[in-house]
């Protein structure tokens, strides 16, 4: 781009069409493409070209959704009590939490593969790379992404099923296998149990689907999105936040309440 | 929900499961259940009943995702470009102008026709209430949502898109016929082209799928994370935000510049 | 301004220099005006024509800082815990909540109390006044805002503190006096207990400031990031956010773990 | 803090009392405290002991608050076209962007200076820490926080104004002298004009009094929703967000549109 242009290729309208990554809204895309193809289309500018891209793509996109009461879905409940009339800021305010402690190693697993292996089709001696990698964290005494989990132990079910989905997709490639080189080679040096978990396998498959890993963490906040509208219609028919305020209130400040 | 409950019937998790809406997340739903199916998930507690269901929620939703540079896309460009590391806050500040503007009159559309229409099964006389509708809007001197469109003009192409797919899946039903009625009372009273909207037909299909008017912000809502996310992997290639700014700072502050 | 201009009045800069609102920052500012004539300029666009007018502005400003344990500190609390690197993001979702239930009262009551006097210098009979705002409200079911509280009772202290500066200061006007007999007849023809709340009085002293109602939520919503701020710092050193959300996932969705 | 204690020790209330970090917001602050100090209250849970530590903070906040136009305040004004009726989502959309670009130089100075200085009391070999420090960050091919400025050159007139406050306060200490230490050891290897800009000043100047470089960030965030309330008030009377929107857009996309 030249300096100084302001330029976006996305979408485009007139008053008889609007046309998106090329695609013709009303004629190309309402009706015919689905919603799963419609985020592939955002992110890769085209549609998947095979049956196999398109199921890879959203087995991922499906695990992101919901994760149940979090810190973001309370997040969003307690916005909505307090401004029930702006549904939007309370999406966004379960986003917000979407940063380095909970999606962060998202990104974080998805930058390692992805400088290890600079080209998937020259991935070169993945069994070395996982044992310089763990090396390397362990001498920075930095948490390895992508491995082990405090509360889905011995292994993250959800590993399982996306890497199955990935094999028979073809989609079970050189960044699979460095990360789960990766957890072997981390369980062998530190003699826990580390198997990859989620975020790893999840890493391993956007890499594989050429997804720059600055964009992952984007997919992860597009897909709670969805799971933050399912908490905010529940929070509409059955509240929590008001019980919740006034009991951690109540316990939080008790010490401070002068004895009659 | 007794007093003083705090309860949730979304999801649960032990270590070897994860349940959504009563679904094993790694055998049910991962490479089974696509990103579409799993929105409609997260707002009935239910998979599609049929494919019409399916191809007329994924209809709706994909009308949602993308309408290139808006104030909101510009705000996620902003932010972006000062917190390039928070993903999550670029989405969310796009998201929070989808407020009574932009989004509002989808909630308002849906809100006139649910209250017009209680029940679908008995929608009454649909002419008649068109007409008490619409002297009603004119009498309080408010606008009728759903009808009209300053850009898309003699029509809006999206609204014919997704009224044939709602005909072709069996959703075009009493809400669709009072939209419509609507738009032709206006246009009679008025004498201006006033058909119906984007809207006003996502309004009616929504109200036909018995989703709450209240939720209907919400949708739109996740459904735009997406696009965003498609407008922040356009500015980390191609910036736009930085020479805007410099741009517009210079515009609006030039006239308290001292002359030399 | 004329169509298409691009113009704003608040600040400029060279490379010498940076100008607000007419103020030299460096010469005129800094070491010389205080954070609270700060915000009033802001707002005003120029400092406080007197010592009153700093003082009242400052008493209303205050008392917007620090509310507690509430929803929206909750959500900044949850918001930090997920993204820690990113505090504007934990301040951002703790104002989020800030809309109808919690500030908009005050918004409502400077809006109802500016509408029913548009000039101060000729208030009317504010006897009469009162009585027709109250018998129209009570006519159209809705709540009056400004008046009653259901924890600060008989009064809300807040209230006299603040009522007490603007007699002090002569902000005690026909705005004051208004939100007083609102009270005073919505308690005669109820029998309930309805004196001027703090929100009441807020909305008074910042009508009497000439303050536009819209502006108020604004105002509210400055005041209390600062709050949030030290939320943030306590959350740092102390943090809850983990234990509760924890906690509440398990209670929430106990019912739905299968019983061994 | 006990495993499983909630607790905050910030405000508690009772029907008739509200207290802020020990003072009763009725009778101790309303009237008689500002509104800096009670931001000060907030991070410090006292109020200033002298007026030289009242003089310096109000200094260092009031330079936060107003940038002009900026990427941050153009994400408020974005946000408020679409959603008027949420002001709280419209300051919070401009606070998004205060991360790494524009206020995360304040956070990175200041952790620079109190990790190098730990003690204020004993802080070592200024010189030689700047050299240090200087030699270290062009080694990683880092940028030094706090120094040099595109548009304030050859210097930034806001260091020179807060430094002579923070001389006439006792403020000027060990920090604010390493930080000029590093601007002159920065010009000296690069024979580059580098001298402190407003960002390292307000970094030495908040390290000398105690505040840990994590909090930088959050006493800038709020600050500018001050300021962000100054834009909204200004879009409310003269908006420019529609015509920059339709503008941008036209631009951004003519490539696209077919010729006729």
């Amino acid at each position: 781009m030249k300096r100084g242009e302001v330029r976006s290729d996305i979408a485009w309208a007139d008053p008889t069409r609007v046309v998106i990554h090329g695609l013709d809204l009303c004629t190309e895309i309402v009706g015919k493409v689905d919603f799963g193809d419609m985020a592939f289309l955002q992110i890769f500018a085209r549609l998947p070209a095979s049956e196999s891209e398109r199921r890879i793509f959203n087995a991922m996109m499906v695990i992101l959704v919901e994760h149940g009461i979090t810190p973001s879905s309370l997040a969003t409940r307690m916005t909505y009590c307090g401004a029930p009339e702006a549904v939007q800021a309370a999406v966004a305010a379960g986003l917000l939490g979407l940063g380095s402690v909970f999606v962060g190693s998202l990104d974080n697993a998805a930058q390692m593969l992805q400088e290890a292996i600079p080209d998937k089709a020259a991935p070169g001696d993945i069994p070395a790379i996982a044992r310089d990698l763990v090396a390397s964290y362990r001498q920075k005494k930095q948490i390895i992404p992508g491995i082990g989990h405090p509360f889905h132990k011995p292994v993250d079910p959800r590993t399982g099923a996306l890497f199955q989905v990935a094999r028979d997709t073809g989609y079970f490639g050189p960044y699979a296998e460095l990360m789960t080189a990766i957890g072997a080679e981390a369980e062998r040096v530190t003699g826990r149990g580390l198997p990859v978990n989620v975020t790893g396998a999840m890493a391993a498959v956007a890499s594989q689907m050429d997804i720059p890993w600055k964009v992952c963490r984007g997919l992860a906040v597009a897909a709670r999105a969805i799971g933050l509208v399912g908490h905010i219609l529940e929070e509409m028919r059955n509240p929590m936040a008001d019980e919740l305020y006034l009991r951690i209130e109540h316990e939080a400040t008790a010490h401070m309440i002068p004895k009659p």
